[in-house]
């Protein structure tokens, strides 16, 4: 009834899963299932392996959507290579485009990101981009066709939640296509947090994979985002710096009349 | 499976709902109805009231536990008397306990609170004050032999959120008894955020009642408090300075034997 | 010509020092010189002490004011002999009062304090109570006549700053006496945070005597508290959501008429 | 003693003016005056105006050496003309390079930014480019030759302060020149802690300029720049989640021996 909808395909969960961290394929596959999401991103090197079975295979054995990207590309010409690719060995024009600065920060780099995004939707992409918080960064991969703008709240693996909420704000505001929450979530509100500030769905992989209880942690990240996508349309009390009794009359005074 | 147990009473929904500030009956029903409550504060002149029906026949129809408060008391004396009458009228020795200081903050008044709590305890009622966000008022509040504790987040209706969640997590820390956020709430993060912090229960009006569509409100309130108590157990991802891959290897280098 | 003062006093340096934490007499009083402090509080038993030179003789040649506290104390009957001891052996009716809850949190005992507070100012004493951010206590401590109110931003010796601002603004408002921040001060911006919102002087020990160079970040305190004072009588700008060009116009077009 | 060094040219404060916002050309002198300032940016437009003395006879006249900005400039092209035609007017080779990507964010367009910043070096200028707070952008700042990095701490005009610390310390760590906080100080506590960051210097203009008290938020700036930058270097202490007395036995017991 309410659906997520990119690139024209409708998502009835708006969790989009990572798969990095998990520790076993088993434990992944639980967490997945736990998590209700339809759509998950692979790196190309992991799709396919021989040895326990693939997370290609238990993506379409779980019906979920696979969503290649492009991990550890440090330039446009990489990424576009990786994507390509991909777009053969998963029969996919679907990517998740990432292009990092370095491998410490794990940071997009701003300029090759929209170079690569440029290239792939002139080819037949629909791309969808790993970018920082800059709302005109935003706007540029936007501009150049991308069909959803996915921002990090923090860096990669932190779990330090969303760092400037105004700059996630401001994309949302300014956004054509989906926007969602990528990377810094650490915790239920996190999530929720992200879906109230407007963002059409929310991409984690480390704060389920690495909890403690994956498939537990799995499940609350489902319900904060929809928890998160309700109140954000249910239309919040606004905040106020002064005290408002709930009721200023109630149980005050007459308690005669109460009994 | 994981109850709330409060003076050895279980309850299955950690939300505790006000009926303050609902414009009418009907969309009270409703919103309670959407957030799974079981127990719901009423003001003692609240309780009968002839003319569409009143709140007390309301919760005992959707089998919904009342809990008296004392909302609008001033003094210990005030309250004392409030939760005396209410025991009668009610038919139960529960009593949410609030003594406010005056009518512009709606602040807790410690003192008399802490007094009026001794004399409600030693006279046989469940007690369940409202406080200030002070780990050491919560100390005394347990130790006069308080069933719960319930610290605000922010003041009453201001919808800011929990402003000192170290407090938050030094009373949950040192609390024998169940803990339950109190005031301030105003969306799904901040009440999935209390249940991370520790917190047993979310008790909540304002931010229902309020919103713009209450039953969706309600619905997120529900959902959010579950995500975060799950967040709770399931033992989230410790926050990083520094970004960490979410797996180092994945799509890097060897796209040969990818393919 | 812009003075604190407090029950009567008037003092040049908005900053009051603490003495704990210094590794040695010489370095206190070089950190105090640079400070500018003229008010600074001992513990009693560190008063006379014969060794090295007393604390009490450094305070007086230099000029600064001596203010005995009662730290260690748990309870208003321990606080209360502490203090007339302290005016004997002080030769002041000023007091800094401290009621501590316990050894652990060092945070003040709300009951307690108001306690001793009544019973000393009633006993002639000058009163300058240390407690928490509540603005209920910080009322009923002004009511039984304290000289000031000294909340703490955060915990002693943890350096958080100011936890919650909104509760500092809410004492400063509602005191008829000067406000003293007193604990929690990590470094210089959380000083001229504290005057900005309003507080009259600001009370730290740890943050400089336990910093890597004591005399630097005294004197960093020092124009702190003097920055922050003159922010808040400067009339800062409001903060807004959206951007504001400093100029509209400026540097616009018109090339040719700027040559 | 501690000079600012930019492209090997010293300054003895480090608190860089703007000029917009300004009311009157008198009003910007006595607040320039108090700030201290040795560095002031002005618009190219503005440097040539008959009417009442133009604000390049100002800075002369008060020994504050102009630095030209290309504020207004929507593209790389109208920049480098911009700054070329500065060049010419005001006889000096340093540029505040502005590219803005929409009259309404008033946010840096990140990718002509860094192409201006390319030019302009290579034609000989001293380039100092206000930025938004990406690292990754910054260091691209940096690998282009120029002179200083100027990242954002909040939109112009907001006076929100710095939105995401984090990414300053960031910026401060991988820069090889000075990294100047422009743009989003409200008020002295903000520029302090832009310095405790380890900013080398702070950009400020409607934060004094439209105060209530120019001169007196502009002395503010200047003691609150010179106070983060003391506490920057004397080595703050740690953040502790628990309480920590300065004297863990200061004052109690032994009241015996005190006397």
């Amino acid at each position: 009834e309410d659906p997520l909808v990119i690139a024209g395909e409708s998502f009835g969960s708006r969790l989009i899963m990572g798969t990095g961290g998990a520790p076993s394929l088993l434990g992944l596959e639980t967490a997945l299932r736990a998590s209700g999401t339809e759509l998950t991103t692979v790196a190309l090197r992991r799709v396919h392996t021989g040895s326990e079975g693939s997370i290609w295979d238990l993506l379409r054995h779980n019906g979920i959507r696979a969503l290649p990207n492009t991990a550890g590309c440090f330039s446009a010409n990489e990424a576009i290579l990786t994507a390509k690719l991909a777009r053969e060995a998963c029969e996919t024009n679907w990517v998740k485009l990432e292009v990092i600065a370095d491998d410490t920060s794990l940071l997009p780099d701003p300029i090759e990101l929209v170079s690569a995004a440029r290239t792939l939707v002139d080819d037949g992409f629909v791309v969808l981009p790993y970018t920082n918080d800059d709302p005109i960064l935003a706007r540029k991969l936007a501009d150049v066709g991308c069909s959803a703008i996915m921002p990090l709240g923090s860096p990669i693996g932190t779990g330090l939640g969303i760092l400037n909420p105004r700059n996630i704000e401001a994309i949302v505001a300014g956004a054509p296509v989906p926007v969602v929450l990528d990377a810094g979530i650490g915790t239920a509100s996190d999530a929720a947090f992200a879906m109230e500030l407007g963002c059409d769905a929310v991409l984690l992989a480390t704060s389920v994979t690495r909890a403690a209880d994956p498939a537990r942690m799995a499940r609350a990240m489902r319900q904060a985002i929809e928890a998160g996508r309700d109140a954000h349309l249910a239309g919040r009390i606004p905040r106020r710096e002064q005290a408002l009794a709930s009721s200023p009359t109630e149980g005050r005074a007459n308690l005669d009349l109460a009994l």
